[in-house]
């Protein structure tokens, strides 16, 4: 219980709390290490924090009084903790090269940054979806010479609400030829200071930074194949993506046209989605692991739901919740679908890839 | 100036006070008579809003001391009026006859409500668009047996962001063949009280009663034709729409995904589209209405807008701002368009209307 | 074990889903009855919500299946519960007169409503602050020939962030003579739907009908004395209140001026305040009951908390919060205090009431 | 018309932004100079705010087209401009030594910043209440040697909802004595980037770095007298600020109790206090300067105004809003009142400081 020894770099930012607090009664992790810039570096993280701890519930005691690290120094984690959770912010070259250097000393790193989601023999997982991609991780120690370190990382928030809605389709035999998605996205998934609230009363903004291209390209590598030793991605589908900021704390949007890569005569009808998206489990659920939700799919029937203000904590805020099923007057079929961007779309997320990487041998 | 008579049906609900408010210095147009509820009649227009008035702007002083009419009520409003603007909310098949009534007595209706949008002889009008549809009106008077009176009416706000775009593409050679669009409403389109706040703080709803049907189909009527005394439905574009609610007090915003009905290489650039619509003009523009934007399509290049706080007022509120166009990875085009749906998809949405009908005859 | 029925009025009404929502684990209570207007009569629980449930969780299976009784109809309740929460919305005289038909039969009827809040021999319960009130319900039944059934009720939520804070320095010999008090409150407070979102977007409103009143009375009697069967109450605070709501969804704060009924040598150092706070504890916690807060006063150091969004949650919601203690240039201390307003404030301030009346063995 | 030059330091920040803006249409000013930080420096004005322009209108084309000057050369604006308004964002002591060195070169400076508001010869304008005290810049000038340069400021925003309302009162022979003063501020008056939406939505900040002491002091400067060359403090009133911020875009609302000097039977009724500020005109009005309101205080006798959204914009903004105006149980009488914090409280309220200089001959 609670021995696994876990460290979090960026410790200090909105990330790096939302990790340390989502670990504190954990059932296998406890947060042994946490490091952040060298300002922070030398005192308590307790100390660390003060006046800028972000998250609704007290810093958990125990982290409170471990002393701050240096994240530059990889060396200072060794032998402290069994590997690390990056949410570092910093320039995204120094950034990439830091996890090598990291997995390179032999310590796991399980990343939030965007910096290595294109590194072909680093899996992006989303652990219902493509649990076995982390075979890659054999491929990629033996690459690079490393022994017990590796990468692993998290896709982008903002396509979390429909892969696995699109990945139990795909897997009951209807694949997705083409998707058109608009997303309704809460601010916090823009960091901490993030969108200033003067942009944000009363408003929307019809644009998120190098977010549409994630949102349309990162679902080919999860629903990608690993051959080779790196992962070769999906030849679809093919996602054209309108990406909003919205007056919403927590809880990302999506609203999914969809068109099935089938004849009309094989298309399923709503009822078989909705009995295809009601039934689906996954490794994590079979592995029972402790932050994988009971159902990963929740379907709800009333006409105007899912709701960020409503939905977004079902189980743990890991279940993606779906609504609003119906016929596409364009395409085959419409929904709506939204995850927690914090929980599942983030820090939990993160620690739920852990859990699998653990549950499959990759580290002690 | 200002020598025109009006009046307003549902004059104390918040559309009928809007259009109150917006025609105070209209320079045609003056309020002379004001109808609501039996339960209103008799009060002074002061009386009857009295705690009710929605207005930023103090009721206008010459509204206020009129004697509130009973809109059931048509022949009181006769030769106090050279027109009345509908506003009711009542039952809908009680007002359609009402509005019938009104247009037996010989008063033109200019209605927000939407009972009368699918009546194949009574225009839905966007004046850029289908100023020409008011031909129409003659077939209706005659097959009806009106001699002065009619019935004219405008479309749902949530069409409207987009509408004038898709027309000048159109106009220009660039037919659209398919459309998938998302909308984020502001709560103003729901009326008063409206949505509650318990459901829009820190929430989007991913619904609205009857919005998407509305958004799907009134596009073919407005860019239908006229022919043997009724308007013949165009036969596109096919238009797919996904309706939320959003914590906006007021602006619709549309995400639009286009494709052309044009084989690959007749398909116009992005430069030519920007060109089409920024050099767009129209009837109201050449008869210089009065509540006519000066461009009924304003473009915006800077990659964040529109936005509803900073673009909706643009021009009254009348002009249609359009931005963020871009390749569409599935369909050819996308960009995001917003409208003020209480002014150009309301209230002064009816005015120009009225505006037009003036200009072409229809009433004295 | 959860052995002990209770029903509910107006269940299906928000306050009424409340109580059937947080009592679904309760170790004592499990709801047995629902009852509502004859509209909802007959039909299962689920049936009666559908398309109306405001919860973020799911009804309760439980409750789902129960039949929802007809709630003026006290008599259908009989052998049914050991009291009910009476939630009702309904016109107040008639709710007055409906409350004491239950007692009369027989059953407890714990309030929400403001109906009996000034009847004499009807305690006003905070169970920190004055748990022996309920002797007075001794008086009541006798005076009234009821044998088991009572009338017990909670104050209104707008005062709740401050009467702890008051009380306990009260308590400790530091007496309050007056307060200057602003309230930020939340648009639960008012109810479903209450607030338009028109209203509430990037908007304040500087009045609550009736709510400066009770945050101004109700007090004196919360701190009153049970003397010849009736509360008399209290001769001070003299308070007065600015009651505005806030676009917030849950959780209200007060700003509070207070000056103590004290010479200037007697008065407290903040540090003494901040110490009868931090230690204060009452009846509720020594009885542990469930759903009292382990602390009932918070104290945030932090300068900028009490925040809703951060610590209306604390300790289920039944903790008050407060912070930014510090001298006041005209009284003597100013401070920031944070009550759940729909927690504390409402249906679970119901359940610890009632959880205080079985300690004190009111009912069976 | 519009022909004295002037001059926006800080001319790329959102306050400078807005001085920009206001000033495009003004009838005796135009924008001639702008400056900024050396980074904007050579570059076109339309350049230097590229991609973050933060107004709802377009950017001035006169303003557009102006090469920006290093706000620290004050030299630099010699013969541009009359006066310039000091909107800069810098170090304090750098900000202080810098705006005097434009007033040594000759330059007038009417400045928004907050270093130079005590000291004792710089007037606090509020033109409504103290243009006499703009006598004490030849005081000023005189004792710095300086020829025709000098430096006004304006008061913070978080104080120009009541002060009006006070000063007509004491005007009136109704001094206060005591004020106990809660603000509900504006996200604008945190500048920009400012308070982040993180924080805002769904949420209140009871505390705001600084306010609540300029809030309880700068009244005293303003209703001071000239006295040696010098402001001299008035003695009273004695205030007590909380200042909270809440999720609103624009206007500052205060919730005020207020004590009277005087005794029982000298305080005046409420009529009498409805009548003085309905009737209170000051300087600015017998001038007719373009930006002073019609009216300095708006009394508004609906229950529940003045509210922001209603209320901030009447008479462009700078007009005071007051309502609620009841007896204190406290003190002597209660009120809400509303000031436009980016209009009346920071670049208009500028301007019309700029306006009664010239109007009293300090610059030409």
């Amino acid at each position: 219980m609670n021995s696994i020894p876990v460290g979090v770099l960026g410790a200090t930012g909105i990330v790096g709390q939302r990790y340390v607090s989502l670990l504190e009664n954990h059932p296998w992790f406890r947060v042994s290490y946490v490091a952040a810039s060298p300002r922070s570096a030398g005192k308590t993280y307790a100390q660390a924090v003060s006046g800028r701890w972000l998250m609704g519930t007290e810093i958990p005691p125990a982290a409170a009084s471990l002393t701050v690290g240096d994240a530059n120094d990889a060396r200072a984690a060794l032998g402290k903790c069994a590997l690390v959770f990056s949410a570092l912010e910093m320039d995204k070259q120094a950034l990439k090269t830091l996890e090598e250097t990291y997995a390179g000393e032999g310590i796991p790193v399980i990343s939030n940054a965007s910096v290595h989601r294109w590194t072909p023999d680093v899996p992006v997982l989303l652990p219902e979806i493509n649990p076995h991609h982390t075979e890659v991780i054999r491929f990629q120690q033996k690459a690079r010479g490393w022994k017990k370190g590796f990468i692993a990382v998290k896709p982008n928030c903002s396509i979390q609400s429909y892969m696995a809605p699109v990945h139990a389709l795909n897997q009951a035999g209807f694949p997705a030829a083409r998707m058109i998605v608009t997303t309704l996205q809460a601010v916090s998934g823009a960091g901490y200071p993030g969108v200033p609230s003067f942009d944000m009363i009363d408003n929307v903004i019809p644009f998120i930074q190098g977010e549409e291209e994630k949102t349309e390209t990162e679902a080919l590598k999860i629903f990608g194949t690993v051959e080779g030793g790196v992962i070769v991605n999906a030849g679809g589908p093919l996602i054209s993506a309108h990406c909003n900021r919205v007056p919403v704390s927590d809880g990302h949007t999506a609203c999914v046209s969809l068109e099935f890569a089938l004849p009309k005569d094989k298309k399923p009808s709503l009822e078989t989605i909705e009995r295809v998206w009601t039934s689906f489990s996954a490794l994590p659920q079979e592995l029972a692991l402790p932050s994988a939700p009971a159902h990963p799919i929740i379907l709800r029937r009333e006409p105007n739901r899912p709701q960020p203000a409503r939905d977004r904590d079902v189980d743990k805020g890991m279940a993606v919740v779906v609504g609003r099923l119906r016929p596409c007057r364009v395409f085959d079929i419409r929904f709506a679908a939204l995850s927690h961007n914090t929980r599942r779309g983030a820090a939990l997320g993160g620690i739920l890839n852990a859990e699998l990487l653990k549950a499959q041998g990759f580290f002690d």
